[in-house]
């Protein structure tokens, strides 16, 4: 199965797109999809619903995870996020892609073993688990393929995916 | 010129089209898209857009006029609302159509003349400006048409939209 991850955003939207078995997850392809901050939002998100047009008619996913958002900090920035997001579901529901949703915390339960893991932790061990020399790069591309992974063990898992991603099994740590 | 004012939103987009001329504003047509709650975000997204790209077909407007977000109340409605307007601009700009944004106080002082009047003094003067005989319902729809008369204040006038709308004009009441 083809899982493409995604990291939401404006500015730079991170993709990574892996082959997903039982047993072992192979890297296909990473990058980012940047808009420039000088255009209007409308443009830009013409531009990120034409590239994920091209990235799903490229990749042919069967499948694709999106993080979910979440407003910590900046709120600014937030509601720009969730209106790219906005465009990259549509896109996805458009070409009848199942589209899954996690959590940061699921993504670094499911990649990291624990949900409060360290951010270069997750992006380390998302290396080992593709098999790649050095820890991709950019940042959202290395996110978007942790987000691809921890779908895969959800989606090839036997265990019932509400059983493995039971945020009360790591909430009081 | 004709003037597609929305109201954005998820659950319920408002719209409001009118003829605007300098002199006087003709209501051409008004209603809400609406989506159900119980279905996925991207399923929703997708029949906004949908419906959306049918008023743009069915109304060809020559402008599209949208209120900005602010985040007073409920982040939570915030986020879902943003995917929504991420959708609605993304269909205006894909279809060509110029798109202008405006502020809720924006709005209420081209309409009722005033950037902190009631809401209910704004759908009044609404109903008024477009000669209609009850005030539009939903709210939401009502919302939409003073968005869209704001526009045909800035499009249609002689002077300068800057000045029309210097918020320091009416920051300090």
């Amino acid at each position: 199965m083809i899982i493409l991850g995604i990291d939401p955003g404006v500015a730079t939207i991170g993709f990574g797109v892996i082959h997903a078995e039982r047993q072992q997850n192979t890297l296909i392809q990473y990058g980012v999809i940047t808009t420039p901050a000088g255009l209007p939002l409308a443009t830009r998100l013409r531009q990120i619903a034409d590239d994920m047009n091209e990235l799903l008619y490229q990749f042919k996913p069967d499948e694709m995870a999106v993080e979910e958002l979440f407003f910590t900090n900046n709120i600014t920035t937030g509601i720009a996020v969730a209106h790219g997001r906005g465009v990259i579901l549509l896109t996805a529901e458009q070409a009848g892609v199942p589209i899954f949703e996690y959590t940061p915390m699921q993504v670094k339960q499911a990649v990291a073993g624990y949900g409060k893991a360290e951010k270069r932790q997750v992006m380390d061990m998302t290396r080992r688990l593709l098999r790649m020399k050095q820890i991709p790069r950019p940042d959202d591309a290395a996110d978007a393929l942790a987000i691809a992974i921890c779908h895969s063990r959800a989606a090839t898992s036997l265990l019932n995916t509400e059983r493995v991603f039971d945020a009360s099994r790591y909430s009081t740590r």
